[in-house]
């Protein structure tokens, strides 16, 4: 049988740095655990028009749709902020998202026992915490028509964007956090703004129809949106697995995100619907962004690229004992007190280099 | 000449409850200031349904547009979850924000040092956090059309909704965010998603042109929302002032509120365009809910709405002075400790209710 194929796109920014960590690690789980994957590597991003004047070629594009999972590292930075929209680094990876259908994006907020300090939150409302919140990735206002800028007819112009959900899309990333809630603490909490508006409102319904004919057993409430970011500050230790469409889903996960103090920590997983093969279309990233300001100086934490590598072995590949072994190692990397700057506090020793937690790691392993 | 006239909405829930204590202050600024108001009171929201099968009527919406300044109490409650959506209570107020054009929401979120440690977020983190945040209440994807759940080619069913945002639109609330950052320390930050919305992009370019041509002195940046939903959690006090669009508004405004950690403290005011006579049409509204969970057991903290009254001083009657005094006469309130149990810790005495609070402001001023 052929190996697992694997398409590398470190992106901007830190995104190769942290991706040269990966690739390390890609290795040690072919040569110690006969887990060898084909992996190719191409551009995206900033990167990708700087080569090709396109975030995204048709032929990385296809080459994607083609293999087993991508990586990607991050995408953007102030030097294509001027760039047309068109062609600015964010559609190579929306394009991705889109044509590759990754409808269901997992993002854990999972606060690190030996990291909690770093949050800006107490101690006790974040220590321990351990939430999923699952994002519609392809639909919403990110892609829904008509769209655009236009003169209006006051001599100025009118900018817009449709928000767009249908019943099938609604109801299948509904299944998808169905799924994680059983295999979690079974509560799911759906948040939207239903009480403005009827996407909301069909999203509420929806929700609900998938709960009551397939999911009974599982525990479903829903909130507010803006009352979903309130808790999320407030206490957020009250959600386990929470459902919300693309926009809400992009704030919400962020501010989660952030609860846990280490963002540099963060993986995240977009996959497509479930395949016969066991294999959906998946698309695996860090939450961080590509941090332009400390790019090239050995200076980005890898964790987070790691950590998404740890998701493809747990949901592309069914590896699910390696992929805790992964995670494994890096929390006692960060016992040890091996760390990127991001994750000292002052007094500590000197932080570690990038190359330094991949050489931890690689060790732990 | 003729005293400022006042509409009272008390609305549901604990909307009634606190409306009581700030007609008392009213009626102290009459008595011992010399400043009289003709106030009326009316229906919104569920008790509006309740009594006349909408949540407002024309007639109180005529009134609403005639008075100098309306005071709103809350809206809504479970009683009314399964109304249909063109009667639901939250349609009254959306009335009335979009018919008396109230563009600019201000809501400050300002953690009052007696009240740090109930913050869910480190004591240094928001002690003296001071911000503004000006969120646009007339547009945006709560009212742009088309709009509306229809059935889809699928056999099921599309929930659409529509943001679109003028040149005019934009500018007029950003003038009021440079406004406001002029009388406080200059600065602002303007959010949007400009990287995946051509609706952000226009909000963008046109907060700069204001910028650019009328307040140049302003210091401005700009960023995605979702990193200022992060920012927000990270590091509040960076920001001043933020303007934001009516659906970004309502989670960053109800996040930052949320870090206050002291809800019950927080008024809104809501803008239309600068008049003549200095008196914009305005609605002041607590930022928090109607609580129907507590509603009518007197433990509901009235701080928020008394607080809103300040605010009407402030913006519609040119009486910065009372409104310091108001706010100094709150702040004593809580130094001293008498609280509703919102307010209050494990072990301190028994929480005070919504009439002492109110009783404490009266004494104290
Ligand atoms: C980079 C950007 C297009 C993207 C988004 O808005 O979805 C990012 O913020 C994210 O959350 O993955
Ligand atoms: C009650 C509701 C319609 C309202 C909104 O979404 O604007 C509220 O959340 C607010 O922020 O004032």
């Amino acid at each position: 049988m052929s190996n697992p194929t694997l398409l590398i796109l470190p992106g901007d920014g830190i995104g190769p740095e942290v991706m040269t960590e990966v690739r390390r690690i890609i290795d040690w789980f072919g040569d110690k655990r006969g887990l060898k994957f084909d992996v190719a590597e191409d551009l995206v991003g900033g990167a990708a028009y700087d080569a090709h004047g396109t975030p995204l070629t048709d032929k990385t594009m296809a080459h994607a749709q083609s293999v087993d999972a991508v990586l990607l590292g991050a995408v953007g930075g102030p030097k294509y902020d001027d760039l047309d929209f068109s062609v600015k680094p964010e559609r190579g990876l929306l394009r991705l998202r889109k044509e590759m259908d990754l409808y269901a994006n997992l993002r854990p907020a999972q606060c690190f026992d030996a990291l909690a300090d770093f949050s800006s939150l107490k101690r006790d409302i974040v220590a321990g915490l351990d939430i999923m919140i699952v994002r519609e990735l392809t639909s919403g206002i990110y892609f829904g028509e008509p769209r655009g800028i236009q003169a209006d007819n006051e001599g100025g112009r009118v900018g817009v964007n449709t928000q767009r959900y249908t019943t099938n899309e609604i109801r299948r990333v509904a299944r998808s956090a169905f799924e994680l809630a059983r295999r979690r603490s079974n509560r799911l909490c759906s948040m939207e703004k239903a009480n403005v508006m009827e996407s909301g409102i069909l999203w509420r319904e929806e929700v609900q129809w998938v709960h009551d004919n397939e999911y009974p057993d599982v525990e479903l409430t829903h909130m507010y949106a803006d009352a979903g970011a309130m808790q999320l500050v407030r206490a957020p230790k009250q959600f386990d697995v929470i459902v919300t469409d693309n926009l809400f889903g992009d704030l919400l996960s962020d501010a989660a995100a952030m609860l846990t103090g280490s963002l540099g920590m963060l993986p995240s997983a977009s996959l497509g619907a479930p395949a016969e093969n066991g294999r959906p279309k998946a698309l695996y990233e860090p939450v961080h962004g590509s941090a332009p300001d400390i790019a090239g100086q050995g200076k980005a934490n890898p964790c987070a690229c790691i950590l998404s590598f740890a998701m493809a072995l747990r949901y592309s590949f069914d590896q699910g004992t390696e992929a805790d072994r992964l995670e494994a190692a890096v929390e006692s990397v960060l016992r040890d007190g091996v760390r990127t700057a991001d994750l000292m506090q002052a007094g500590d020793r000197d932080p570690a280099s990038t190359t330094q937690v991949g050489d931890a790691v690689l060790k732990a392993l």
